[in-house]
């Protein structure tokens, strides 16, 4: 085990002792979230699960911004998302007090933008695609001197997501499977560095869309795959592997599990009728997966007993939550 | 202080003792309820609110059922309710392998119901009004022979509700004054009984839909009051004070606030996007009366800075969600 901890330390874009220092950093700026349980949902898995509620969390990307020092901070922060990361970022950039500029594509839900716009970031439209994000950004960039935070390819972002881990495994220590939505990878590189670390017999799965699947394909492939295009209504979850993240995600996730739309609008559905919190598909996912056939019948996973799922972001537009539910 | 929580021992149907009690006999069988905060509705308020989220709570009715002697429940139990009552009584039933039998009213939400259903209650329908109620029940308990526990008339249940205060005011130390939803008054009477023997100097304030100010009546009345009809969408609070509940009421509550079903669904509203929870209407409503203009502009409620929400009820019908939030 030992000898373990030793390979992950400084193999990767974080290791244990970079996320205790986020940790030690972001405390007191990040919400403790609670871990929930359902005896109904239980029941339905035949498995313990522990739900760590990180949909109630809303400084998600305190640790960038925190750890730049006074005068790289001094000109504010730029990313490009159209999800949970630019709130997050917006937020902790009021609470820095630094500008945050937020390049935003113009399929994304009204709820995250608003978001932004509440904790004050300057939201900056580009085209749906990754391409135009890039380019938008790099042109603040120029004209603003702000630092660049990646959505995820990023090892403070990394090691802001790994405190996800210290928190959960101490909150239910027996624990033995982590099960981790999958989009561009930093959640779950972050969340299996700091778990591996602390055990390194604990199980890491991913949760992927079947619309989206790049991280499937590309664990398949043994390299990074990205696809033409996505489908799936899981918004938070159509990135693709960056070169910091596909490494953590080659060696320490050991499968994918990949599930339907339908699947995950089932999964909202119990988190909002059962658990009793509101949830964005991206963040049900887990659930789904731990629900899901692929799951429950491959022998692999048969003594998967304490499972801790990843409940990632809270942010849905009524509308479509409705759409989903009422189906 | 001394004095006052002397008074309080012995005088009420439950005392910090009683409640005390009921903690070591349900602690296992109930969920600590997390106490969530946000820095938006803080700004909003002007205060600071700590949220205890009792709408993740299952095992309302523990105390009551875990009391009785194995003789007593032998023959299951009997309540009638419309709502939280109904499903926690099933459910600790359900626990302690004995049968629950539930009279619910046509009118009842349809989630309330399958809930009951879901933890293995016998439902048995009545009539929408309280004489119906009373009178299906009533034929229940001589067919069967089964102990009654009322919803909130009752001491045992008016210890476990006391128990929410011990957990919140461990949690949250700093809270001055306590905000809780009043419909019979159960509820309210268990968390100022207990708060006030932790705190003699906290404040508690009722928080009613205006609809159903029956409690605001009896208190400017000196009296218990009932009305002829109520109309309210906060569907779990159209009870009127009991015999039991009423001298707490009049004793230890400060004030009722009264507010419009549209300040209600604005709470409901700013629950479900800003905490990420879920809440049925009558579960929003210290929120909302703590935003409310008769809270707001009192001066007597000036001096209240950490304010305790205790967030009730989180079972709500999606339609009746989406109806009331597209407004």
């Amino acid at each position: 085990m030992e000898e373990e901890s030793q390979i992950i330390k400084g193999k990767y874009a974080a290791d244990i002792s970079s996320i205790k220092e986020a940790h030690d950093r972001i405390k007191s700026l990040i919400l403790k979230t609670p871990v929930l349980s359902s005896a109904s949902l239980d029941a339905m898995s035949g498995r313990q699960l522990h739900f760590k509620c990180e949909n109630f969390q809303k400084g998600g990307a305190s640790n960038a911004v925190f750890s730049l020092n006074d005068e790289e901070a001094s000109k504010g922060v730029i990313t490009h998302s159209s999800g949970n990361h630019a709130a997050a970022l917006a937020l902790a950039a009021k609470l820095r007090g630094i500008p945050a500029y937020i390049v935003i594509p113009k399929n994304a839900p009204t709820c995250k933008v608003e978001n932004v716009k509440r904790y004050g970031g300057q939201v900056i439209w580009s085209e749906a695609n990754m391409r135009s994000r890039e380019e938008v950004a790099n042109k603040v960039w120029q004209e603003t001197g702000a630092i660049f935070i990646h959505p995820y390819n990023d090892g403070r972002i990394l090691s802001g997501q790994g405190t996800i881990s210290l928190e959960f495994l101490e909150q239910a220590p027996q624990i033995d499977t982590l099960v981790v939505p999958i989009s561009g990878g930093g959640l779950i590189s972050g969340v299996a560095l700091a778990a591996k670390s602390i055990n390194p017999a604990i199980r890491i799965l991913a949760a992927e869309p079947k619309g989206a699947d790049d991280a499937a394909q590309s664990k398949a492939a043994g390299r990074i795959i990205t696809l033409p295009e996505t489908n799936t209504i899981a918004d938070g979850l159509r990135a693709f592997l960056g070169d910091f993240t596909w490494p953590v995600v080659r060696d320490l996730v050991e499968d994918i599990i990949t599930v339907e739309d339908s699947e995950i609008i089932k999964a909202m559905k119990l988190c909002f009728e059962i658990l009793k919190i509101v949830v964005e598909p991206s963040g049900a996912i887990g659930l789904a997966a731990v629900l899901s056939e692929t799951f429950q019948k491959n022998p692999a996973w048969k003594d998967c007993k304490h499972i801790g799922i990843v409940v990632s972001g809270g942010n849905v537009d009524m509308a479509v939550l409705w759409d989903s539910l009422k189906k």
